[in-house]
């Protein structure tokens, strides 16, 4: 992908909302913003294609052009996330069809089979035909597949399409029904058509079933994308091709099984918190996609002008920047939104966007115009490397496999464990890189591996081979007990983890939500205390580092620590609070800085001989430079001004520019 | 319609459900408690037309026979609302579907598609055969047709009714097309068979989608009326028709709409609440009730004896009275109750009756009894006019609107609103006149319009109108925000109604469940606390009459006035507490008598030179006729004393009869 | 059935789950932990059976021949709980149905269609060759038909099924029509082919209809092993047949009327509390299987080593061998689990084991062990006598009735009801006897009724006649109300035992969750309070006990006392708290015993002129032989130690053996 010569800003471009009298206004506005980029077509399929095979590209061509002679650039999407109306009509099976045999209409977005073969071959001309047109127009800068992939479906079309990808990843119906433990209430398979998706069924279902499906959807999707990515690359191999991936609670895809096929990764962000909360997901956030693109460039594609939830809820002054600036301090090719012109109608009339309801003389445009003009004195980052300082596995297939119901508690939250380590790594200054426990894991002194349930024997191995080369891993609870096959390794648990960690658990104790109990170092202080989860645990071959106090694991161990090779494995067999967490990963690997002030983040990149230091100071007092450690030569890019002596105002920002020391 | 010569007293008599060795008890009793008039045949259908095209009249024609020669009148229903079990399977196409898809059945009631050719069909033959039987049956008082309308349907055949009346309604499918913001999304329609009802979809529907269904089915249940009101009107134009309009969350149809339809309004009356609540909401059904026919006569058709919910719940001592009159004392033609007696079996064998379980020695019949004798005094009053001293708009397509998804907060709770706004007259003795958007505003000083979120430009130039010629607007928060079509008015809140108020919102900042902030006068005291909602307000052209203290809006104007004409209009961007709303609306408009003691409801009525002044003491204190300002030269039509002196007992009442003074 | 020489001690084995080389294992620890008889094959239908017609048992010959060569008994399971997924295929209409209409598919368990012809001659076919095989197997011990019947479903089977099973019960669709109030909503049948399972419709469904829709589906489940048990028997007559009922909020099928089909008895028992709760929950599911059985043999076939519920829960040291022990004191011939080993995958991976997934040295492990010891030693106990003190009521149908909406309270709950009553007497040391209300009632100078809302005249006049000749009876709310169409009696409550009760209730005033009122003796004296339920109560022919003081009822009878014959009719018209309860039933008919310390059970058992004294001391003190009252003769059959002078430890168990005397 060709470099940009700046970072990108903008946001989803609808014109096609609006009469044509209304886009000189929005031309002049996005020039007064300093937008560069915005993403066309998301959702044009029934405008672009009014009945099936008639096209109708006048109006686009009139947008990218204008565009073009406004000098922004265009990210144009393929519509294939909403079908026509017309297409459902002609084409009922390609509906989905939820788990209770419902098949769903149009209406809505997003409604669609990916498994049916009538809306694939209906995609692919589609694309084609905006491949032809547009592929060398002279405004776009990148293809936009989809968006934010994710429907699921029970549909005969996914059942034989399940069944294929059964037999790709277990060979034979005999290695499935070993792998699904189908001796279990007599669901043993003795031919391949009686598979089927996960229906609705008289009681609980089958785990190992219910993960092979969701692996199964994930796989289709991107089987989905990458025939329209091949149908674009074909048509002009310059211009990169990616879709925008989804956070939230339904992960639907596997992001770490994508890099090979986006150009860049680009996501879509929408914190469901609010305040400290929202920062420290945006962090969050832009750290996984920067470490699912491999450190590659990335772009954060979609976020709001305003907090996203069920209710309107602007953000602080303020806000706007720091949200965005962190993206682009964790690696961000620049800041984008969803959308540039509120609604008028539609189910999303009440999302935020750039330009509200109100008008260009909001607040809300006024910290826009301003974003611009900060990302603008931006360029000269967009290459340098983030610096990061510890690793910590993300797995979403963990993730599927405890979404399941009958696990062991009905409350693990894997999301939130994952997003605990984070926070406590964010709030001591230290940039994460999240890994994937399939591929290889970064080079880092720390590793830390939450509630990692699902853990295959490579994976054991690899972990091992961190620690065994001089790393520190810390392991907590759940962690090992389950193989790829949801399957609960015997013997003990952490199962896969036992002989690195050197504990064997008899038994678990998870707490009810009202119980806690307390955890004591070894010499006598307090750690602090253990929510949701315990474990009867004993020790084989490891030091006890904290032990349970009362409750009925009172003086066992809670925290261990093993000394492996040349580094160490602790295991932390409880859901510690954020203060004791805190305190286990800075005991096991001490940060390289000092932690900066609470509620100030600092994010570090370097290039060449130079670095740059980002500070988002959401706390609600000013900090100085020397309260942030920041070398006295530095200069602020943002403000154009010295480091030295300045302060970072409270809900500021700044981006000191520092020669890189050796 | 020919008034009758008393009021109306008796609720839906059942007697199919009990041998006939109980109906010469049902008859004494009915005299014992004065009654005059009972519903018949409600549930009749499978009993009338046991088999497709059999009729059995007979026992029918015993009943009607017998309440004739005892004295007592007839309501006849036409029994549509439950078509019999022989139906089902004769005609499975017309039972009603769910968004899902799921086909209703019998073994409930309500169990119809009103959209459905052969349920239609039927209807019409029942009602023919009913109307040939017993049009001019000397015990006939009305034709009570069917029984609240309200059963939703998305069937076939509501598909194709509900594109007729699109068609209708949009003339095209370009202008459907708009109106729907079918350009988000890709939605748009290219022919109309792709609209259909709004079935089970992917994620959000659309909202104009929804709010056009919702009038679409009001209007089939309201031409379903229409079809049998004509058949029972030829047989007999002199016998009144009318259907009960039932309360309730999910608000199926627009009474508004059916004035000229129904000879008069009658409703079905269950409030939600207890004690105090409960006698507010039966006040408030009144004045809707009163409202809609127009001010002309209408009837309180069912209430309960104990309150309504999911438990038993009797009444205490003196309610059932307190809440009859309410009616009577806002203009109804009498106080009817479901059901005569208690049932034995069926699903509501639980529901209040006239006659309980236990019997007629119970306290629950004296109770009634005692309300037979009162009415039987208040003949007089029957034609005489409900003084009213201020407008309050209500719009049922507005409520439609509002329990969509994905509003600006899941929590606008429009019915409150406008609750919140009438219990505040209330408390003040001012009755309130309801007022459609959509028809000429009432006479009165006063109007408030709580939270109008659909209006339309017709109805804003009328609200201008009424300024302008000296009345006084009280207009709260969302109010003129969105247009006919559920389209925001974009260029800054409350859209069609900024120039009126002078004030333009930049930002909507709706609250959280637990916040709250302070409203302060502009002369710095307290007005009190808004909760749910706050806006970024600037004021163009108005005064700022109160002020947001603390949070994100501290110093901004919450609370404006304009003066616009002879008149003023306020605006009230906040959901305040009852106290700060009342003292708000008293400001813009000051009531014309003190108000009454807490929890004491006074209402008068007018008729040539006498008028009534009815007194229902909700308190637990008794209150003399001094403290309620009554005239010394009245006298009680209730107990038949004077007046003057007179204490109304806790929980008593009182119908004052005085000599109107100029 | 012969009697065992011993107790039974084992659980469900799976070893189909497991490799063969784990069998050995298996062996060696049941053996070491004393296991004497395990259940095999209940989830084994597709591999017995892994295509139509073809059968491999080869396997099982295997088991069941390691078993034999191993001392240890099976309980051969029909395994037709769960057809395998080639059964689906081949007869989808044999699937069950929702009242929803969506048809369930396989992948889970339980998922059948009882009513369906192909489902039944496919159970037919492979409990025949079952039979034929493994009749004569040395290491048959019992046959186990089908697991925990309990599958809903409303298809066109269950359709004509039911309208068969209606047509016996009815006689006439005109005697349908009024035990089922059709005449309420025109829900009138005029042919039979009319009646459907209660399916989705519009609003409330009819209470006599739900309820004879689960008194038909009980029979059904219960014909559907009345087939296979015929097979089974006639194979070899000897050996006893029986399945495992389970308890839980569906309450699937009506034990009472299985007696005569069962040879013994069997019974899963999963408490939903922990700690004392589940204590009680044992006590009282024994003291039921005991009842169920005629005082015949019983057995506990299932239950689990840790608590069960939404997340693992270990019990706490010596809970699994007290819950064990009540079983067994309380007449269980032994104590079984599910299951003998914990599953690595399949959907209950996590649900407890004898032997953990931690493997053997693991603290369950040598609890199970510990058990299976105390077990052995108990084998002289198996022939002997419950001792029981007094009776209570239990009705399944009473139970469906209640679990219709739209009754008098939302919150009804029978068996939290039924469990107070058994609860209060267990604190007492009183052993219950449960009985039917439709067979000749128990013989003991206790009986109570709680919560009888349907009563039935047989009822009536069987409880009337037990306390004409001597005994003592307390009825509590809502008793009587309702006859067996579950329709309410009029003249007031309560109904069928105004007469026997000598009140009557006019009103009921059911409590909200928050509502609480005091109920004082005559003598003045606070009896507790009352929470849920009161009635306005009128005595007729009866003393008050106590009253109502406060509220609405302040001052009104709330507990009365009918001297009728030779004995006592006791009514509670409120839902008392615990010690209220206690007080009243303790008042009512006093113990012969006194009641034991706190947290202690006692149960006696006898056998000719010996009697063994259950101790079970739940509770955190150990407790001395002369608190509990026991003979200084007695002799420790669990520790072999005299009894005299020792304590029971707390958490700890004694079964002291005395003479038994006169």
């Amino acid at each position: 992908m060709p470099a940009p010569t700046s970072l990108w800003f903008g946001g989803d471009y609808n014109p096609e909302q609006w009469p044509e009298t209304v886009w000189a206004e929005d031309m002049r506005l996005m020039r007064e913003a300093g937008v560069t980029l915005v993403t066309v077509g998301v959702f044009s399929w029934s405008l672009l294609e009014p009945e099936e095979g008639t096209y109708d590209f006048a109006w686009l061509d009139r947008v990218l052009d204008l565009l073009h002679r406004n000098g922004i650039g265009a990210a144009l999407a393929t519509p294939t996330a909403s079908p026509p109306p017309w297409f459902t009509l002609a084409h009922p099976d390609a509906m989905p069809v939820t788990a209770d045999g419902v098949r769903l209409t149009h209406g809505s977005r997003d409604t669609y089979d990916v498994c049916a073969p009538a809306y694939r071959e209906a995609c692919l001309r589609i694309t084609r035909e905006l491949a032809r047109r547009y592929a060398h127009h002279p405004a776009l800068v990148m293809w936009h597949v989809h968006n934010e992939y994710g429907t699921h479906t029970h549909s005969a079309h996914a059942a034989r399409a399940f069944r294929d990808w059964l037999r790709d990843r277990h060979g034979t119906l005999e290695a499935l029904n070993d792998a699904w433990t189908t001796a279990f209430w007599s669901q043993r398979y003795s031919a391949w058509e009686q598979v089927q998706p996960p229906r609705a069924t008289q009681y609980l279902p089958n785990p190992a079933h219910l993960l092979d499906f969701r692996r199964f959807l994930a796989d289709a999707m991107r089987a989905h994308y990458r025939a329209q990515r091949d149908v674009l690359r074909a048509a002009n191999p310059a211009v990169p091709v990616t879709t925008n991936l989804a956070f939230g609670s339904w992960v639907p895809v596997n992001p770490w099984t994508w890099d090979g096929d986006l150009d860049l990764v680009a996501v879509d962000v929408y914190p469901d918190s609010t305040g400290a909360g929202a920062a420290h997901q945006h962090a969050f956030a832009a750290d996984l996609a920067r470490s699912w693109g491999g450190r590659r460039p990335w772009l954060l594609m979609e976020q709001a002008t305003g907090h996203l939830g069920n209710r309107v809820r602007p953000k602080a002054p303020g806000e706007i920047i720091r949200h965005s600036l962190t993206h682009v301090a964790r690696g961000s090719r620049g800041a984008m939104f969803f959308q540039w012109r509120a609604s008028r109608g539609g189910a999303e009339q009440w999302h935020p966007a750039m330009l509200p309801h109100a008008g260009a003389d909001s607040p809300v445009f006024s910290e826009v115009r301003e974003l611009g003009a900060l990302l603008g004195r931006l360029a000269d980052v967009r290459d340098a490397e983030v610096v990061e300082d510890a690793a910590v596995v993300w797995d979403p297939e963990c993730w599927w496999a405890l979404q399941a119901p009958a696990l062991p508690a009905p409350d693990l939250d894997y999301p939130a464990a994952v997003r605990q380590v984070h926070r406590a790594l964010w709030r001591q200054g230290r940039t994460v890189a999240f890994a994937s426990p399939h591929a290889p894991l970064p080079d880092l002194p720390l590793l830390v591996v939450p509630m990692l349930y699902v853990t295959s024997d490579a994976t054991a191995r690899a972990l091992a081979a961190h620690v065994e080369r001089g790393g520190v891993l810390v392991a907590t609870y759940l962690s090992g007990t389950a193989d790829e096959h949801a399957r609960v390794r015997t013997g003990g648990y952490p199962g896969a983890l036992r002989d690195l960690l050197g504990v064997r658990a008899l038994q678990y104790h998870p707490l009810d939500a009202a119980e806690q109990v307390a955890v004591r170092a070894a010499d006598g202080t307090d750690y602090g205390r253990a929510r949701a989860w315990s474990e009867h645990l004993r020790v084989d071959d490891a030091r006890v580092e904290a032990s349970y106090v009362g409750g009925p694991l009172d003086g066992l161990p809670a925290i261990t620590r093993a000394d492996r090779g040349a580094g160490q494995a602790w295991y932390v067999s409880c859901d510690l609070d954020d203060a004791a967490l805190g305190a286990v990963l800075a005991r096991a690997c001490a940060p390289r800085r000092p932690a900066p002030p609470p509620g100030v983040e600092v994010v570090r990149r370097t290039a060449g001989d130079e670095s740059w230091v980002f500070v988002l100071n959401h706390a609600e007092r000013a900090v100085s430079a020397s309260e942030l450690g920041l070398a006295e030569d530095g200069h602020d890019a943002l403000r154009g001004t010295p480091a030295a002596g300045r302060r970072v105002a409270a809900g500021g920002c700044a981006a000191v520019r520092v020669p890189r020391r050796p």
